[in-house]
């Protein structure tokens, strides 16, 4: 299995590192595939195998596909000590679209000794790639893609793709007008199964869904998973065709997008937290605690403001951690539900008050559940206090309300103004619901128990 | 942009509905795309407009796609009372893996029905994926693709694809011997750009990287995303071809698994929610919160027992929260880390001491950091009381590295013992810290105060 060969593949080169069995080494690289050897590489110490290894990509053409799977952020690490020269030709071998990625986690030094190295045409599709914002259409596309004229027969183009060896055809073939605007799609297939001497007007399908070059990644993979799609045409404002995004850079994003997600709803602002050092790992993870820190002392000081009642009546304290914690989890499920409803489509921003009327009658259920429950256990443990029960009873529905609808209405409100919902949720939320639990639940257990 | 041109088909489709204007919405829907259909078809009202859309699905291939975009667990209610005879044209048309997801979702009666309308070959294709495990590469694959005899031609192939106009011909080309083990793999393109005489042999690759039908989704998930794959070969236990796994299913995968997991981990326990009604939203979502509940009780058991010390220091009341929360936040991050690094495969998950590790370092920065601040702050509202500082300042320590070693065990230890690790963590895990974290700091409490 796939998962075993790539252990051997780790192993192996380690045992072989350690003999400094070179000529063993160049056999294996050989005959690994670069996927493997890139992750391999990862998991090689000291730096000098690592870079080592590197060396060892006999051509360019391996050592562009090696580094294309290499983790981004680890690469100034690995290119620390080499030469422009000895990178220059694996990055010509490379899609644009890669390469631009590199160049942005370039030191100035290398990347400007790499500026040189290049051809002015590579230079060109690099830069122009490099204007786009990393997370748009612009900066995930393929600006060397395959399109034709649409007054060609399907002969013509089954040659044109025979003389062009290079060219990237991925399942369709996208046809323009002589200005280059988009104007139509066929697949691979249809040429084959079609007569050579049809011109492709008459078999492309002319309702082709193309994106803008400016639209958001997460937009675009929506779109591709939508219409299942196998490579997207990216269109620039006068709908001219600019560049194919296939479907394997789209999983790429929806895996990039679904872990900052995850991450930042639980509070680590970096989605290569757990594959970095531990300073960055602080970095990364202290700010939101400091939120939490910051929401506690608040915490504090309100539960201080009510000492005299405390003192009376010390139970009470029994209760916070119940009540902050319902009003927590409940929060923390809605908003999860509309994060991931935005991210996956079925939930429309826009519907505000569907999603919060649903989200009323859910806690009318379950706040009422948890209330009773715990407002009974609390009844047969204080012999039958009925004021604290009915205290505690109260809080909860009211926090658990509160919290639901806070959990509803910030990411739906986050979305509407253009901010990430995941950000606006997480540790923020549950710090305010918190915050509010603890007043309410003073405040309502002080009316009740007349203290 | 496709958005607006869904919402757009939405409304114009609201519209015609309430005017009934019954040619005007064939027009319609003979123009517009099945995804997009499908999508309408969800968002008409009431049940009786959905059913009339349905029968407005002039051909049987039409249909076919519209229902195999639609939800899968709306499709009871939309099939309540159309007949066998009404659906099976469109069943007949679909691909064999999404007719066997519909089936599992069928009222028995109307199963039972379709079953007695398809042909024999087509049924046995379906009971064969029917046998499968749902999440399972066998569950998600295409029985029905195009693999040739190694020993033919490039250009034999090419005939073979144009006399198959039906066949599924998905960017790759597979090769199989005579009984139908599989050998190699080639692009289309491959078969295009070389000579129509040379044999696929000659041409292909023949380290194929295919699956075995019982492997899991999320697996194969990992596998099309690491090597870039347009599909995937299934295989069963003797190597012989018996399915294509597309990368449009696996994007379909990728999101379902994502939910699950945000969803798992906020304490929502199916991936439907959001979707569903109000009874079922309470269902997913109740018993996650009951857990918190007997948590929270069992926190106010363990206030409970410290009454006395609570009536000498109420104070000690104000810390509940912050102790609680820094504990509870802290291993909700180490947990997500580690899920999602599982998931992304970056993480290996027997190396539970290296990540272990990690987190000790990274705890014992964060710790200090917020023990330090939170002391300082109580030292200077409480007029230097420094017993009391030092009490919270080294419960907060103490809560912290419990619950960062608890976030990060829980996980890698479950996907050691094949539990999901997105299960075992969420709010078992927080309400397990939040007790721990009561007790400890009670009992810290009271030593350092000496009460």
């Amino acid at each position: 299995m796939p998962q075993d060969r790539r252990q051997l593949l780790v192993q192996s080169l380690r045992r072989l590192v350690r003999r400094g069995a070179v000529p063993n080494m160049r056999r294996l690289v050989a005959k690994s595939r670069p996927e493997d050897l890139a992750h391999a590489l990862s998991k090689l110490f000291p730096r000098e195998a690592r870079k080592a290894l590197v060396t060892m990509l006999e051509t360019p053409e391996l050592a562009a596909e090696v580094l294309a799977s290499y983790e981004v952020v680890r690469l100034p690490e690995l290119f620390q000590g080499l030469k422009a020269e000895q990178l220059a030709p694996a990055i010509k071998e490379m899609a644009p679209d890669d390469a631009a990625d590199i160049f942005q986690e370039l030191p100035e030094e290398l990347r400007e000794a790499l500026l040189g190295a290049l051809a002015d045409e590579e230079l060109e599709e690099i830069e122009e790639l490099m204007q786009y914002s990393k997370d748009s259409a612009g900066g995930i596309m393929n600006p060397e893609f395959f399109a034709v004229d649409k007054e060609i027969t399907a002969g013509e183009t089954i040659d044109a793709i025979r003389a062009n060896p290079e060219a990237e055809v991925v399942f369709y073939v996208f046809c323009i007008n002589v200005d280059g605007t988009l104007v139509g799609v066929l697949s691979i297939r249809e040429l084959l199964v079609n007569a050579p001497d049809v011109a492709l007007q008459d078999l492309m399908q002319s309702d082709v869904i193309s994106v803008p070059v400016t639209m958001d990644q997460e937009e675009v993979a929506r779109i591709v998973a939508r219409y299942d799609l196998m490579a997207l045409p990216v269109v620039d404002e006068f709908n001219k065709l600019v560049g194919i995004i296939t479907v394997d850079d789209i999983i790429d994003v929806m895996r990039e997008e679904a872990t900052e997600d995850m991450l930042l709803m639980a509070g680590v602002s970096d989605e290569d937290a757990g594959k970095t050092s531990t300073g960055k790992a602080i970095k990364t993870r202290l700010p939101w605690l400091l939120a939490s820190v910051g929401g506690g002392i608040g915490a504090a000081f309100l539960i201080g403001m009510f000492e005299g009642e405390l003192i009376k009546k010390a139970v009470l304290a029994a209760y916070i951690p119940i009540v902050m914690g319902l009003g927590g989890n409940i929060g923390v499920q809605a908003s999860t539900i509309v994060v991931r409803g935005i991210a996956m489509g079925h939930l429309d921003p826009t519907k505000f008050l569907v999603a919060l009327g649903r989200e009323v009658r859910v806690v009318a259920v379950i706040g009422a559940v948890c209330a009773a429950l715990v407002s009974g256990v609390a009844m047969a443990i204080t012999g039958f206090d009925w004021r604290l029960a009915g205290a505690i009873g109260t809080s909860l529905i009211s926090v658990m309300t509160f919290g639901a609808l806070l959990g509803t209405s910030v990411p739906l409100v986050a979305e509407r103004l253009g901010i990430d919902p995941a950000v606006a949720t997480g540790p923020v939320l549950t710090t305010s619901i918190d915050l509010f639990g603890v007043l309410l639940y003073f405040m309502i257990a002080k009316a009740w128990l007349g203290i």
